[in-house]
């Protein structure tokens, strides 16, 4: 095991009917801005929820939040906690709106320039407003981390930035306002959370059966639950164990100590920039195409993957190492998702060229958890996903 | 999945050469008190490494902490540290000395009578001096929780208590430490932390899977890696291992949104109290007992255990159930372990009597996940640990 730090020190609140809570979790006399989305809090009724639970404080609301957050909107969330001297922010929605609350806290109180810089020149972060969540929507793992990513939509760029100041205070996570989703955000929230697993477990051995295990105990309650939750977003249990899940994944915890990877995400942040493909699907693109590429590097950890998470006993390593990537890649397909770029747009020729240039042109020269991967690796990654 | 709230602010540091990083976390002008045991941290040169960590500051140190810490020996740090004017503590050991430490800095703040109350009656902790710990031995989740436990050696009493201001701030895990323990020491340590999962675990099925998986992986992790570390506890990644699972199995992670036990910790501190046997062996002793006694009540997960923890893939739901437990009994002998009382005693008659009438005394009428367990149970469950 490699020497690591481990700190999280956010609060969760989880369940049913948990939102009696909330004005507790906030000092009194805090001025509240509440931020969402497109208005699907409205309809499973958290907004209601949340206003009542909140009628001793002043709160003012920002909606508008976009599925991929975009740094414009996020800059007028800003001018207005600026404008009112707010002092306490709440996100109430899926991952992409707590993103989008991380970086507005750290604009709010950004002095050193354009807080653009805090994404692209990885300016740190100095100061933020507290805030907490709501989350509705499993998936990203926002809730429990102190990272984000953020869109430039004037650019198509897309970068995450994470920093000790925040992390919400506390996060509500409430499977019940998961009910109504729709189907195809269920199975994108199933996949991320799968994806982000993965992305800190699919490297090499490293001597960690903890970490080991509990991913593959993610991995697995997530192949178990989320068909289920996906077939059904209305029956609790499911949802509730999905949405575990996905905190779990990207809290920290599996990461402590081990090798981590995350060239999928890298490459899958530039399709969501240059074709709005969602995140959860473009990462579905990118991961059976690396795993088969960068095979040498990772087959040890595959056919591990194979035999523990998807009960494949038979063959050499090498074989559990393959079918494990098709079994990988069948169950995304069985939750309704394409593993194939082409599947989702007919321009796509020329996009594995456009990725390793930026990647070059970022001075981005290395992924992967060896940091072994060029932009010409990255090149023929992508090709293998059209 | 019951609802939970979960929350955990220790920051951990884990590896080989991280002492270095200790003066960091700590705030300037703190005068520090170093808490430690018997001497053992001088034999491993964790003493000194402190000290030289901790030049810059003015540091006070108090030794003698006992393997089940005492109610008395804390009271007279809390005396030097009212004389001294201390304002942060650093438990530097395995958990007694963090347990001793957590509730010398609450008493230390404690105004409303007799620290002794806080044990006794529960009454609140409204405040506590700030601390961290370094941890040289695995076993008790000490370092990353908020409880401890402490017995009065005048009474032969021995009680738990825990607050949200007794986390904590940071804690150092040093697997070379370890390395230099006695290998009886070693053993505790897995039985501890194998028990503590258990408590968590070994309940009725709750519908919380990655809980149930975490749990596993705790377990069988300390599985194997546990008699590695037991056989030569200086190699590295055995004992880092053991450390890291001995963390994860009580910072309050596999506990949420499960029914928990604990009732093989409330007769096994009967025991230390009464014999001043090692913690861990009175988990050994009383474990095998309870679940043979609670069969019914725990059967569906003893299969599960003896499954998945076990590899037993043949028999009856029962047959498994059974099996396991035998399993789980011939682990902690192989560990040089004995599970029967009248192997630490011979005085072991009236025990279980006794145990009964305490529990009866102090109003503990019902005890395990169901609380169905009455003072006549544990009679009949001591009786079947002689």
């Amino acid at each position: 095991m490699n020497n690591f730090e481990f700190f999280n020190p956010v609060k969760i609140i989880f369940g049913k009917d948990q939102l009696a809570k909330l004005a507790d979790q906030i000092p009194a006399n805090k001025k509240v801005l509440m931020i969402y989305g497109g208005g699907s809090i409205f309809k499973n009724g958290v907004h209601a929820l949340t206003k009542e639970a909140l009628k001793n404080f002043e709160v003012l609301e920002f909606g508008g939040i976009e599925p991929n957050p975009r740094y414009e909107t996020a800059m007028k969330a800003v001018e207005l906690i600026k404008a009112e001297k707010i002092d306490f922010l709440l996100a109430v929605g899926g991952g992409s709106v707590i993103d989008a609350t991380k970086f507005i806290a750290a604009a709010a109180l950004f002095d050193a320039g354009d807080p653009w810089d805090i994404l692209t020149k990885r300016k740190p972060v100095k100061a933020a407003l507290p805030f907490g969540s709501v989350l509705t929507l499993p998936a990203t793992g926002s809730e429990m981390n102190s990272g984000g990513v953020i869109t430039r939509e004037a650019t198509h760029e897309k970068f995450a930035f994470s920093s000790p100041l925040t992390f919400p205070v506390f996060s509500f996570l409430l499977p019940d306002a998961a009910s109504s989703l729709p189907k195809r955000q269920v199975a994108n929230g199933v996949v991320d959370a799968f994806m982000h697993t993965m992305e800190q477990y699919m490297t090499y051995p490293a001597n960690a059966p903890l970490q080991d295990r509990f991913a593959e105990s993610i991995l697995q309650t997530l192949v178990e639950e989320g068909p289920k939750a996906y077939a059904n977003p209305a029956d609790y249990e499911p949802m509730s164990n999905l949405m575990w899940s996905a905190t779990m994944a990207l809290n920290g915890l599996i990461g402590c100590g081990v090798p981590q990877d995350w060239a999928v995400h890298m490459m899958g942040h530039e399709l969501t920039a240059k074709f709005g493909i969602d995140h959860a699907r473009t990462l579905a693109i990118i991961a059976p195409s690396h795993y088969k590429y960068s095979f040498e590097n990772k087959k040890e950890k595959l056919a591990q993957f194979g035999e523990r998470v998807w009960g494949i006993n038979v063959g050499t390593l090498d074989e559990k190492a393959h079918a494990a990537i098709d079994k990988m890649e069948a169950f995304f397909q069985s939750l309704g998702i394409d593993t194939k770029l082409s599947k989702y747009t007919e321009d796509y020729k020329g996009t594995a060229q456009n990725i390793s240039k930026r990647f070059t042109d970022r001075g981005w020269a290395k992924l992967g958890e060896r940091q072994s991967l060029k932009p010409s690796d990255v090149e023929k990654i992508v090709e293998m996903s059209y």
